[in-house]
């Protein structure tokens, strides 16, 4: 793409206003849907301006912080990658060796660790009940640090997965179907199933299917949950759905069949998670320290799950889909049947004919953590772009 | 700040000699009072650069390692981040991932880190008799590595913790205690009560009061040391903070009183720490492996610890420091009585009250870094800081 | 050097083609003479750029990733010092935080984390049969995922030690032997012994040795490989040697005897490693869990070892080399007797004597790194550095 198609593309911007400049990125349905859409505009041109080997070098120095309370591979890196593409240098705090803890310290190391930071991204999505408070509380020790004089600038927190929300997956995701379906305005009326599957695991975190719920509804998608009996989600999210369909013309439905939720489907998103009373009850055991009736909980889950080993994404369930082809998407890894398991959410049929699709979907990660960098850290992200434009800096020299 | 007001500070510092090119930065008593007076000036420009938003991005490429011996929050993000702010990449060493150990490997492990550095810094403060050391032996195989052609420059060690002293922390208070009094002239005469302070841990070092004696007195304070018979300090630094009490004018005296320490003080640093006499014990029976005396050693201490609660800061006892509101230093994190213990260094009503003025405190770490690197590394920072504004790049491109 | 004697060097690579651009460097036999020629010569004037301070930062942003499958301080270094030299941030994935593992999930973690990378330096050593294949499957799931339009470019996979080879090291090796005796061409003629040491150690990776008589035999050297009976190499390396040996003019011969190598030798290579077939026996038991064989296993290899101590490289034994004054190389660290053990590879005497000198060769090993990533990433890797000499950007702008 040249560089006055992205000059154009930039114009349909301005004027340009995200709606989350000094603030937070942390759970979708805070936000009005400009700010989803002008993190998808920007994510979108700033991928375009790494294919015409334009940088987006906007910081000279500063950092992004990440603190992961969770094991992560792709975050990390999208984390990473998303802020080396405009300069940041990213630092890690893991609890082991920072000592970063719920609670009165959070405030003490919040304030410690934002004099020169920019963006905050935290991983907290092992806790239900937990996560969120915990960025909510870190965003506080950050804006008492900034108006105090503490910091130079008030650092944004983005949210890399907490245990309502995982805005950076669901906004990939729904980057991924606009260039499927033509754009935002091609998803009205399509019809995209959450489906939970089986997982040999159990304690999966809830975010993922409480994000998408949450956020595919503003579209006027038809969207449509499914799952067995007692695998709930919480109810913030599923009142944001209700809510977002209305207002978008859409539609949201919950059932208890994985076939029902695939007839007809447009998409289809089948992934495991924990019942959110399973989770609930993790968290006070763990913080109660029973570990022995923690073991007991995890028996009762994987026996609960194993009575659901045919809530599998199959090529015979495919077949129900729209013209046979629904789109799958998974946020990744995928327990596959065969591969990674024995009995898993998707065969490797359908797995392997979709791969290199996830992978796609998920190679859009970094560029949409880079805009919600742009969106919370500039007030007017689009004439950055264009100064990169201008200042046409290549990212390679050679 | 406008950018000719900098221009001007920086004009008052020509003609520049910080006394440490190409030297390192380990215990704040080796070096003249130019060398102090260079480092916070430095950190106080660099500091004015970004608020201003222009880059002190002096290395285009260039490498900042740390050899941390001990878990750090604060100190490894401050380094971090005052290498950042010029430019470097950070690169850490632990001992787990990397072997790195005392004696004959130091200086291998020392040269094979050293081809493309600019600065090394080493926390390391728990055992006493062996940090400085270590930083010594580390300097001497960079020496040898760039005079024998091994490495393209000399790197520069930073003492981010020692035995000894802790001067990242100590000039970082310093500065503080300038920007409160009206510069360091403005300390002539002030009362600064360093005491112990009971806490329910033990083994804390006993860097940051020796270093804080051995620094206050050069600029004619009136430094109290206050401690419970058996914790004294260790000779050096007690001995510099004579001579430079003598010198400057101003006066060091011990006493084994809290109260009488705080009488009439204008700051106040209640601390704990460990006897040098367990610290130096500790640090025997951990290299002979004497686990069990190793217990019974930490019994003893914190039996002693015991017998000190009440040297705990107070509302009560801050009501007789000058005017009742003594400045409240802490390098943090404190223990606070009621909050992360059960008794601790100082009142929760206390904390609470100078808590965001200890984060302001903490705020100077990161440039104080950063000016040790362009005072060890530049032969006239004052220079490099002016072809900063010369250049006016900016820190955020939007 | 001043700017127009590099310029010159440079005019004399033109016209230029290292033959790895787009590809990997994963074993130096692989490749044809001049793209060992081509590294050798761009890491030279990286060197040159460094020492008269032009930048080579030929990257605005992008990503280096490590991914370490065994403990390493130097190689981490390097990777990373080589990395920030061209402007690239380094990212490091390990098993524990990452659970990269072999098989199916390869695939997935190398799609994961190429979108934005540039190069993904792999050290996998401890498995023979193992490592080599390992890579081969990174790159070929990064091949895949650019030709699927994944990720924005195919990142290069640097071989940073595998059960095979170790191609940053010999290159090392070699630039610093070209140094020595008047370039590749003054190399022709002279004898190289290879041989194993005592080692109180068992499980030594081949990969040197292997790497050694594989690249050292293209130059016309005399390659003599040494080694009591039992501790064969691989065939692969071997063949490759013979082959170059014939092809170069040189010559290339295995003996059972230490003093036989040495005797005439210009270059010696004392080192330890594992016989072949306890590797191969190790990787079988450690896949099958069986750790009590494991256990005999390395009683029996050290049992093996122990009958070998005479192979220590003394300065008796120097005494037979041509002149009683060989170049000494190794990889580091070595086993010192006396120093970090009671019989090791070399006497305390003949290691102090050639310590700094084995410092100098492990110094290149940055530049050597960085001349593969431009060899790899670049068309044209001269036209980049002249680009760095008409940009005549500083590394430090003080």
């Amino acid at each position: 793409m040249g560089h006055e198609e992205i000059r154009r593309k930039l114009a349909g911007l301005v004027p340009f206003d995200a709606g989350v400049h000094d603030k937070d990125f942390l759970l979708t349905w805070q936000y009005p849907d400009r700010t989803i859409r002008a993190v998808l505009a920007i994510a979108e041109i700033l991928e375009d301006l790494a294919r015409a080997d334009v940088s987006a070098r906007v910081f000279d120095t500063g950092l992004g912080l990440a603190i992961f309370r969770d094991k992560s591979t792709r975050t990390r890196y999208a984390f990473r990658a998303g802020c080396n593409l405009l300069g940041l240098m990213t630092e890690e705090l893991d609890e082991s060796t920072s000592q970063v803890a719920h609670g009165e310290t959070v405030r003490e190391t919040a304030a410690m660790v934002s004099f020169l930071t920019e963006v905050v991204g935290i991983r907290d999505d092992m806790f239900l009940g937990e996560g969120h408070k915990f960025m909510m509380q870190v965003s506080a020790a950050l804006c008492e640090s900034f108006e105090q004089g503490v910091s130079l600038q008030r650092p944004a927190v983005l949210n890399l997965q907490c245990d309502l929300d995982h805005p950076t997956q669901t906004l990939a995701d729904l980057a991924h179907l606009a260039s499927r379906f033509g754009g935002l305005d091609g998803l009205r009326g399509r019809r995209l199933a959450m489906t939970w599957a089986h997982s040999p695991s159990y304690g999966k975190p809830l975010s993922v299917p409480q994000g998408i719920v949450a956020l595919m509804t503003r579209f006027g998608m038809d969207v449509v949950l499914a799952h067995p009996e007692g695998y709930g989600l919480v109810d913030e999210p599923l009142g944001a759905a209700r809510r977002f369909a209305a207002e978008s013309g859409g539609a949201f439905s919950v059932t208890a069949s994985m076939e029902e939720a695939f007839r007809g489907a447009d998409i289809v998103y089948p992934k495991s998670w924990a019942p959110a009373r399973v989770m609930r009850e993790r968290t006070r055991l763990l913080r109660a320290g029973e570990s022995s009736r923690l073991a007991d909980l995890e028996r009762e889950a994987l026996a609960s799950n194993a009575r659901f080993k045919d809530w599998e994404c199959t090529a015979d369930l495919m077949k129900v889909t729209r013209d046979g082809r629904a789109l799958y998407l998974h946020c990744l890894p995928a327990d596959v049947t065969g591969v990674s398991c024995v009995a898993g959410e998707v065969s490797r049929e359908v797995f392997e004919q979709h791969r290199l699709d996830t992978y796609r979907e998920a190679a859009r990660k970094p560029f949409i953590i880079a805009a919600m960098i742009l969106a919370t850290r500039f007030r007017d992200p689009a004439a950055v772009l264009a100064g990169c434009l201008d200042r046409a800096g290549r990212r390679r020299l050679g």
